[in-house]
């Protein structure tokens, strides 16, 4: 049975789409329109009731949040090595992917939909304003994780093989552009992303979400 | 070499507290004064650059983020169950760990100290009040787990094991007092709650952080 993924263009799903395309076996990918509210519908809270994207649907299996689908195609396809074996490279991985997840992430979340945290639009605007720039020095630490891994010799920020981290530093530096920060700006994080964009899989993902990797906008 | 806990009485670093509690080796409880700003120390500083507990030190390995200590415990002592095995299982613990962790932890992080989001006042306000009807419904949430739980007869959130899942419903209960919500009101929850915190090893958390399992007051 193929696995069926819910995704939404540039959503964090692009993460979980990234590794599914790297595995390489058919799989379904069903668009969830955020800007429709299709994540509201009926149909769509009988498969995830929270209405957020990621889903990945595996037979039996319907899993929600980043850091389990990963973990559940990670244990499922160990040859793709998409979380290191070692035990503490393993755990700075999780250590990165929850801090994008629950830290990077959700300040973002602030900028693009404040909504989420204040019915009151004076507030919004207060909110989207304070959190892009707490947003900037989080990509600074990413940009800081791109020297690193370069300078080790690594060609993906967890180690040898592609992964989770390398699909959601792309995301969230190119969420950057909508929170009016220059991706160009953090030069070895931009080349890393431009790289990763350009591998086979991860390239079909950004096709098929009709994704433009630098968005930014100069004043 | 004994392992090292940084945590903060009350905070969520009573999750992996409990688990090597659990564990039942000798370990090192180092507590960090937050109400003090300890965790802005530059000696904090030196072992967590975001100031932030939980941290985990095994030898050489320095670990953050609770579901990177989990994952790493579990792998250290699987025998301990801490998360289930089956992929799916597994799965669907691991999803509920990071949803508490990325969302529900995070909209009580808007009540408990809304300055984070916003250096105004008027808006933290703001955000305090939104926030704690925010958290309500997600403590429901997890009451309806705790319900499942109940009607398949498994002892525990996660299934037969004590595990990370049952620690952090135990903290984001207890914290809704702190956001004026009784933890009564959710009455499968609170039963499970205390039978937790009953457990030797939760107790012997519960004595080193000296808190009290139920902080709400009637207005």
């Amino acid at each position: 049975m193929t696995m069926k993924l819910y995704f939404a263009p540039g959503a964090c799903s692009f993460v979980p789409h990234t590794l599914l395309e790297t595995i390489g076996e058919p799989f379904e990918a069903q668009m969830v329109k955020l800007h429709k509210g299709e994540q509201n519908s009926p149909e769509y809270r009988a498969v995830n009731p929270r209405g957020q994207v990621p889903v990945l649907v595996d037979g039996d299996a319907v899993i929600t949040q980043i850091v389990a689908i990963v973990d559940y195609l990670d244990r499922k396809y160990p040859q793709q090595g998409f979380l290191p074996t070692a035990p503490l490279e393993r755990a700075k991985a999780l250590e990165t992917l929850a801090w994008m997840n629950n830290t990077v992430h959700p300040t973002f979340t602030h900028v693009f939909m404040p909504f989420k945290f204040s019915d009151k639009p004076e507030v919004q605007a207060e909110l989207k304003a304070y959190n892009a720039q707490l947003y900037r020095p989080m990509l600074a630490d990413i940009e800081a994780m791109a020297v690193r891994a370069r300078d080790k010799g690594h060609p993906f920020l967890s180690g040898a093989h592609f992964g989770p981290i390398d699909a959601y530093a792309l995301t969230l530096l190119r969420w950057g552009g909508f929170a009016g920060i220059d991706p160009t700006g953090f030069p070895t994080l931009w080349a890393h992303v431009q790289k990763v964009a350009a591998l086979p899989a991860v390239a079909r993902a950004i096709a098929r979400e009709r994704l433009q990797l630098n968005v930014f906008q100069a004043a």
